[in-house]
């Protein structure tokens, strides 16, 4: 059997000594002058021109972030944007961070009913088993969205225990309107999210997805923004790594994320446009590198999330 | 202004005598001989092989329903096992089906917050504005995945609007496990998926959204495998039109599907492998062509379907 991934990711965690993750999101729009031209000359409707920008800032910035941090996260949407060759960059960018000794999380939210679940499973994040594409890298995890009912789950839970691959499920996103479906009052008090969480971790502590660290290879995805209800969720999710989106530029603080760890262990903050489009941050226009402003934006965010972390 | 989605829509299921929508979901293991070859000669390691299946399957499945049924329906899933080699057939098909007049819903079910939600609505429900794929098409209508919140639709519906082009937001699915999340009972006395219908309409009454004939673009995905809730989800929905996945393999029949029309109209039944697989059912064994074998399927299915749709 593969190594199981919540193992994984503990030790990566530790080795970069960061509970940090640094999403991907590219936008043409937001990229630095030094890789996508001055905004005048910037053609979006040139797609090659696109695409090559994408590419160079994502290998840039991914080669930035690897010393510092253990995971990155490739929003999926940012590449499929560019058809069939944003996707193809998207697997080039996972490769990419592979090869630095990044985890990579594709953020792909797929869900669908089982059986179309087993394509996607396929697709995202089992080793393709293709014959001519010998060399393609899928993430090591990916996001999932369980609208459809647990039942749908059942075959990313299988590749994820074949493959020692791991599922981050949407339990409680970052954005402001989350609360309208998802804090939802159920008859028996709970909240929607929480009755969520409560299946959820069921399936969660099923064999062959708990690592020797006692942590599930299915986390879950829990907006930073939402400090209200994350004390609940940790405590009906205990074997989950929790996955904490909104940290930066949606308002989200470190101290917002305090309950999602357990003993310093257990959760993973994500930001990405505060982190990748530091160059655009008054804090960081005194440095002239864009990578520069990413470094010291990463270099921040670690001492912050690690004040939370040592429990300071 | 383009032309309102949903009015095209009543136009081709008017024009075709069909509320009926034929799903594209091209598995390789199920193809036709004549297609894929003798299952013991297929090779699914071989992608070239794969892809080359699913495009000739696809392509003259295509031609087939064209005559037949007004809207086809590409499942995603299926397109991305093959990764982006696959994603490049999912648009050449979406382009063939618009080429034979067909109208197309793209079954991505794509959810993120919203900045993330408008990159989707660009790759999946925007008319390209890149130069140098000037042919390419995208389809006229997307399944979405609400589980972020309604706020996040903003994107897709702003596309919509924009472009003439339709959505269809999950709200009741058709597979087994579905009620365990969407039939959970609020402390109003509403399900969870009642709660999210009323908030709906609220989106789909929108100015720019709703077409001469009364009907909105901003359609609902409810399974015809949920009579229990057909009639709750239709009141609460009155200008959405319905699209009802579940009939044949997933075990609705039209019967299920009645509380979905309103005086024959605003609903579309949708089957994808008792349709396009039906050379393996033994009602249509005695076909030696599998293109026979799924005209009469689709031809019985429109007999079946109009019983409900006159009223009979």
């Amino acid at each position: 059997m593969p190594e199981v991934f919540a193992d994984r990711l503990l030790a990566a965690v530790e080795s970069k000594g960061a509970a940090v993750c640094v999403g991907l999101d590219p936008m043409y729009e937001m990229l630095p002058d030094a890789v996508a031209g001055e905004p005048a000359a910037r053609d979006p409707k040139n797609i090659e021109a696109c695409i090559d920008a994408v590419l160079e800032f994502g290998t840039a910035l991914l080669r930035v972030v690897a010393p510092l941090v253990p995971v990155v996260k490739l929003q999926s949407a940012w590449f499929e944007k560019y058809l069939w060759e944003g996707v193809e960059t998207y697997y080039s960018l996972v490769q990419e961070a592979e090869e630095l000794g990044l985890l990579v999380i594709g953020d792909v939210k797929r869900g669908d009913i089982g059986t179309t679940c087993a394509a996607y499973a396929d697709g995202h994040l089992a080793d393709p088993p293709f014959d001519e594409l010998g060399s393609v890298v899928v993430p090591d995890a990916i996001t999932v969205n369980p609208f459809c009912g647990l039942d749908t789950l059942g075959p990313f839970l299988n590749t994820a225990r074949d493959y020692g691959k791991g599922l981050f499920v949407l339990v409680r996103t970052s954005n402001p309107g989350s609360a309208e479906l998802q804090d939802a009052v159920l008859d028996d008090g709970r909240t929607w999210s929480e009755m969520l969480a409560d299946r959820l971790a069921v399936l969660a502590e099923q064999q062959g997805l708990i690592g020797d660290s006692g942590f599930s290879s299915v986390g879950a995805v829990v907006g930073a923004t939402q400090p209200h209800t994350m004390q609940s969720l940790r405590r009906r999710l205990p074997k989950s790594f929790f996955l904490l989106p909104g940290y930066g530029a949606q308002g989200a603080t470190a101290e917002m994320t305090r309950a999602a760890f357990v003993n310093g262990q257990g959760a993973l903050v994500s930001a990405s446009r505060s982190v990748i489009y530091a160059h655009r941050d008054p804090r960081y226009s005194h440095l002239s590198d864009w990578k520069q402003a990413v470094q010291q934006a990463v270099i921040d965010m670690k001492a912050d999330v690690n004040r939370v972390v040592s429990g300071g």
